[in-house]
């Protein structure tokens, strides 16, 4: 059974605040994260184009180790980036289309759902978290959406 | 013109973090928020019957003073509420009747985009932040939705 | 082929209208409707159950003779009231599960989609239009739907 | 309070009779509308790519000074574009990536949601009405939309 | 009144079976659905594009004359397309914008619901089968969906 | 490697055609499902209450082995319940609360994707076949979904 005492986070919010946070703070949750068994990566992608979003987290994923070359991996991270998605569109899916654009940071996490509780095996979490709206600076607000998988 | 410098946190960070953190962090964060102009709640919500999410939030908006009783601000904190549903639920709206239940925290936090800005007027961001899952113990996994509306 | 000349109006154009109207402008338009051909009726349905707005247009669907007792009518007949439902939720579904309720006029409509244009068939359109909010008198602001199929 | 006897009519009515009616009819509704303190505006936009419905609307909007260039203002605008998006589209979002297309007038309404009723402040109302179907002649039917937002 | 008995099979399992079947079995349907009083197509159609589903199927629909000139027609296969578009798709519609691709047969039944049943008109089936994922061979498992309207 | 020759059958068409066949083609099925590497099972629900549809097949799955008791199964088994769902709903979720019934057949199979491929692990498939329509007996016709997903 994992625990969430002291410094121990879960998966999800692991994700979230791996977006949220920069600077030291960024680092003492990676730290954290990784005391808790989890292998974490932070990075970025803009764009009016969705699929730019899909191909971005899923490069990175594969390069940065996150997920193995079966394909039961990739529709975890596929369906965990569709699910955090939603959550950034909000009911409306869709960014150039529907004339919007997002610039966002994203967090890629695998491991167990609670800290180094290996009794439900792994699971992926996806956190999108940046600005959406129109194509002029300073003409957006704030998104963020999590999805969470078992890998 | 607002600014993220020092302790500053854009009003959705702010909602975001504040159903996220606990204990000495979530109360550093409420001193940081109002240090913004922020005004904050946060309270806890649990249930199969998705309208009771939107009445609890919804009460607690009124009763705490974070919109006023004129329609234009209850419309404001119901599209920031739906939004941010959108976002627990991931592309199938409901609760009960795709038979998954949610137990939540929730945010409500009033106040400029930015740190201190007067410039664009205030907004309201709810954040919902919890577990869903199967009406089963330990059977549910993380889920965080946002919304933001100006008021 | 149909005409618009005059006091020639399109099908979903009557039906809109018709939701639309009240007093001497809806009773000249009944008059121009019958005149292009179309059969119509107008009623009335509120409620924070989405169902009771299906039922109240088909039963006096019905019971009004718009449509006959072959399940391709009735069949085509849903189809228009689900379209038009989906206008007045504007992507997201659902009323007493998203904490709000309709008050509605609806109109069914059922002729050519032109003044009487025989070539194509009759079609059958569904207006909705009203109010939906919070279940508090006057916060709530206006709604509109129109579905059509071929019948 | 406002009132709607003798020629009041409701921001949303006049958006939706706007660009239902043509001539005379609708020279008379722009004076109406004027006389219950709205703002209007009617265009013509036709396309297979959704993003160009949103970009004539905001450009006309702007251009004619029905909003200002704060970002809340085109925020109001934007989500009343995309909410009487959703009713022409009538449960599945998108015109050429469903093989259709939209021939569409749009009217752009602002002022209070009741005839010269300052309570509740300014509201923006964009309706959205012609024709979807295939990309043929003729092979098409009405479709028609209505979102509103405080602005 | 139509009969299941023997051979017979209704419309839409018709077209389900038709997409599922190979070989003899395929053509011992294709003969079985003929008995029926259905008129069948199977075709093959692979992308990213969406558009390009709906425009095989109504392409190979007139062309084979499972549908005659009139807007009606086109308008019964194409909502019968668009439904079983969304059995494929899930929940989250689109393909290359969520960086996912299909390959897909389908079928096209027209006739009564029920074999020989004259009672209720003719009714069209579109059924559609395949895999969809990652643009990677392999990395993508079975869909399928199935729409039907009357004729 | 897998391999569909002679009375090979995938995992989802096996799924499919097991809701499909009834009598000795639906026990052939079963005897070559079984030969793939698959456990199967098939019931029957009808419901104006979707809920009871994820119960029904919730139960079965449990009680006749078809998932283990840890939750990275259940979270597996629900959502091909949710996507198979989304399949027979076609754009518009829900059953009661839009006016409409579903008697339906399920089928779970699982295994793996390519019979007697163990590369890349189980997955689990739901189908699900009946009718949908009106609550009158005949009003109604046939849907169809599939949802697979790695468990
Ligand atoms: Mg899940
Ligand atoms: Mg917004
Ligand atoms: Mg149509
Ligand atoms: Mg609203
Ligand atoms: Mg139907
Ligand atoms: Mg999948």
């Amino acid at each position: 059974m994992g625990n969430l005492e002291k410094d121990g986070v879960s998966l999800g919010k692991a994700a979230v605040l791996l977006v949220l946070h920069t600077g030291g703070a960024e680092t003492a949750l990676q730290d954290r994260s990784v005391a808790c068994g989890y292998k974490v990566y932070k990075g970025k992608v803009g764009s009016m184009d969705s699929a730019k979003i899909f191909a971005a987290i899923t490069t990175a994923a594969k390069r940065e180790g996150l997920i193995n070359d079966r394909y039961r991996e990739e529709h975890a991270l596929y369906h965990s980036i569709l699910e955090a998605y939603h959550g950034i569109c909000r009911g409306q899916d869709g960014l150039g289309n529907v004339m919007r654009s997002a610039g966002l940071l994203f967090s890629i996490v695998r491991g167990p759902r609670l800290p180094n509780d290996a009794a439900d095996g792994e699971w992926i979490a996806i956190a999108l978290y940046g600005s959406m709206g129109a194509p002029i600076k300073g003409f957006e607000h704030e998104v963020l959406g999590l999805g969470i998988n078992p890998v």
